[in-house]
């Protein structure tokens, strides 16, 4: 089994409403030293051996992710560590 | 400034919906060697220097996660390191 983890974020200069709201959020929780705060996804993927690591790319780029709106990075996790 | 990474993720046991609806989208799709996906949130925050890291894990309690469901854990960037 081999084991994936992807993070997705939005591109710069997009607007992220999610991260926008919980700053302005927190800023009126009292947290005045926040300056920036966005937000994006993190997926935890597991999948057969014989899945290349470009099927798991075409996966983000056709379904998990937006490429006109999001970047995504793909890391493969080596051995038995926890998953980041 | 001091730089954050903060990885959220669903309990263990606990129903991960949006990532169920993606695994069957994938498998449709004929990736058939996908076992297992989950999906959760990468949050990239930034600060000024007064701010503890011990506010950091509270605004994730407080807001960013609910640790009802979900696990977190935050990471200081140091350095001029691309945020992972």
């Amino acid at each position: 089994m081999k084991r994936y983890q992807i993070h997705i974020t939005g591109k710069q200069g997009i607007f992220d409403p999610a991260g926008a709201a919980s700053k302005n959020a927190l800023l009126t929780l009292g947290y005045e030293g926040l300056e920036d705060l966005r937000i994006g996804k993190f997926i935890e993927l597991s999948c057969a051996d014989d899945v290349s690591p470009a099927q798991v790319e075409e996966m983000c780029a056709k379904l998990l992710a937006n490429p006109v709106i999001e970047d995504f990075r793909i890391e493969e996790i080596v051995g038995n560590t926890e998953v980041a």
